[in-house]
């Protein structure tokens, strides 16, 4: 319970990188949460989540040194706060959580199962535009699955999302961490150059054919495999070049089987012409084992979705291993993508019952309670003050409709319905007052976009 | 981006105090929160969110020196977590970050507002039977009207939020601040024992009269003063009791005045009965100024939701004073009490589309994607499997129904149908079987009790 403390020039601005939200932004994203959600549901995933506090071990180690440093850690309480220790800290992410969880409750959880979590998660990362500190993910998963089928699944429940909330001109590109070995292989390049050479070529739609050959030369790969792998994989012909080179290869065969099961079903299920395969995908190869694969859509640049398979990293905590595929959909751009066009159709209470004199004003309150019954948000003049000032307020703050009961309603059983919009006014019994309000107002309605 | 770690024997249970929350659990969380919300936006208010994070300042020196030590802090990061500072830290309730929110938007905000929040806040609390250091709170504030109907609609919106997850038997305890100081006066209550005689009086419903006689001894009160006090104010006769002694008193008249206010206008909107004038009503008085209230109801024992005007707070981080009034749905407590009923509703996935042979398997995507289309929540056998083993596994899972297309049925452009309730199969055209599966489903179902 706060009390009342000493004033003090304190900065009211949210703290740097994190965000406080109003009502129609609150609207948009509450709507795109449900519309993800439902479509998660749909495809057989449930909800599971998980505090935003993990034990300090829980995160330590798992995201490198870069991400180590990002962690937000909360100092111990009590006896143990002059030690200056850490013994909490903020989720990181939603993935290493779900590994506590799959590895904690085996039993009730089953074998397989498919889990979404959309929730916040907290990186001490500088903030810069569209770059956060606290901002939302947004996961599917299907845990303990080996088949590449589920891979395909989670691509079908990733675009099916994308398409619920109106977003168009999907296009997914697939690919294979077995496929990226294999080309390595294929086209000779040196163990040691082989990250660097993939993070390269990931860069192709950012930077061009010359600038992954400048690239490749920096980083002293020989020219001649350079020429190579550039000419043959930034060609528009480079999936089938990449094919022919993979067939001779073992690791590259494989790769392609798996690339071409999740190609045939997930375009069984989505049709022809949305899931491609890229030899060039790499997405930062760190935990992936087998696909991977990034989406995008028309109106935002970049990718907005993306995933794989890491049979590796679910099952840290425990000591068997635990097959997992999963997706990522980029909920904060998608977000900022909608949110002008959304943030339009945000619907702010639309029905002020307005307080006549001090004699009605309890009438007033059981008048709302009649249109609230209904179904129909509205708000009551609780200020009080003279009729026409609350009328001008109530233009100025955009309700639609205004109730007036005067003494002359009050004597005749009924209540007067302004239209603000044309200035209209309409005297309607006491008993009709929710059904007149509703068809003014075409239906009931309450103050969000979020549920429509 | 998470990397394997060593395996080592870390804990995987969530720290103390927090918890994982399952479907079934979330399914009614969800509900619960989803009607709460819409209750408040029918009422007008309107959802304001804020970080998880605020500025250690902030919330400093605002929750007295027992919350200070319960406030869960973050170290500095990179050079300046060597130091063992805080600069930020979790949120500990809903309020300061309120206060904080009505200082930096007075412009888009205006003069007055409503608001609602609901969402996670951080105690360093020694966690117990239903106490837990991450919870949710729920609250709803009509910020900057003075008029004492402000109060009332915070119990109205309250008691409807209640009522729409369908608890019932409400009763709402009501009283002032002004009525208690005016009380404390006409019985001769010494300034210096003022606050304790309150706690005491508060603590009548649980330790009954003789409790409250002794805790009053103890604390120093004369026995002559103890004794008008208890019997009066722990009559049956009580509020009239206290409205006689009042009438002679200023503060005393004045807490009558907006009592009554509050209880004639939401009496207008709740009925007779609902709302009733409690003279021992205290709730910790810290920080509010005038009316208060608490609710309780059948089947949850206790008060589950409470409030009252809090004139001084909201003004702390800046140079004005702003009226404000509140109150605080008790949302675990009720999710407790409402958890085993509820859960009993949640709907796991309905159906599974089995997969025939390795042929076929691309067709159980096209086939389950139909189905999804329509609004059935469907999953795919991804682990494959022979036929008998993937329904014997679907019948223990609970799935209603299994879709199978053998050979035949590919060839005849059909599906089968397995009712798994009563092992009756049927074979339907492709094109009908999202039809089929819904006559069957008696409609669509997703596997969530949350949307109905």
């Amino acid at each position: 319970m706060p009390c009342a403390a000493s004033m003090s020039p304190i900065s009211t601005k949210p703290p740097s990188g994190t965000r406080d939200f109003f009502p129609e932004q609150l609207a948009v994203r509450e709507h795109v949460i449900d519309r993800f959600a439902a479509t998660f549901r749909t495809h057989g995933f449930a909800r599971l989540d998980s505090p935003a506090l993990e034990r300090i071990e829980v995160l330590s180690g798992k995201y490198g040194d870069e991400g180590e440093g990002l962690i937000f850690k909360i100092l111990k309480r009590g006896a143990g706060e002059a030690t200056g220790e850490a013994d909490l800290a903020l989720r990181y992410d939603l993935t290493v959580p779900l590994a506590r969880i799959a590895n904690e409750y085996q039993a009730r959880l089953g074998r397989e199962f498919r889990r979404y979590q959309v929730g916040p998660v907290w990186r001490a990362e500088r903030p810069g535009r569209g770059r956060f500190r606290e901002f939302f993910q947004c996961d599917i998963d299907v845990v303990g699955v080996d088949d590449r089928l589920a891979d395909a699944e989670v691509i079908v429940c990733v675009v099916e999302a994308l398409r619920s909330v109106g977003l168009s001109g999907f296009r997914v590109s697939l690919n294979s961490r077995a496929v990226l070995t294999g080309l390595l292989e294929a086209y000779d390049v040196p163990a040691d150059l082989a990250s660097g050479t993939l993070v390269a070529l990931d860069k192709f739609d950012k930077i061009g054919a010359e600038g992954v050959r400048g690239e490749l030369a920096e980083r002293g790969l020989a020219d001649r495999v350079t020429g190579a792998l550039v000419d043959d994989l930034t060609s528009p012909d480079a999936a089938h070049v990449a094919r022919e080179r993979l067939s001779a290869n073992e690791t590259g065969t494989a790769g392609l089987r798996e690339v071409d099961t999740v190609l045939r079903a997930s375009t069984a299920a989505l049709g022809e012409g949305v899931v491609a395969f890229n030899p060039l995908l790499a997405r930062g190869l760190a935990y992936y084992t087998g696909p991977i694969f990034e989406a995008s859509v028309d109106d935002v640049p970049g990718s907005i979705a993306g995933g794989g398979r890491y049979d590796n990293l679910l099952g840290i905590f425990g000591n068997r291993a635990i097959p997992a595929t999963g997706g990522s959909i980029g909920l904060e751009r998608i977000l900022l993508a909608l949110q002008e066009r959304d943030e339009q159709r945000y619907q702010t209470t639309p029905v002020l019952v307005t307080v006549w004199s001090d004699d009605a004003r309890f009438e007033s309150f059981a008048i709302a309670q009649d249109i609230r019954r209904a179904g129909i948000a509205c708000e009551i003049a609780l200020s009080g003050g003279k009729i026409g000032k609350q009328l001008s307020r109530a233009n100025e703050r955009g309700f639609k409709l205004a109730v007036l009961v005067g003494p002359d309603e009050l004597a005749a059983g009924a209540a007067a319905v302004k239209d603000l919009r044309t200035g209209e006014q309409t005297r309607v019994p006491r008993a009709e007052l929710p059904k007149s309000i509703a068809a003014l107002l075409d239906g009931p309605v309450v103050n969000s976009a979020g549920r429509s």
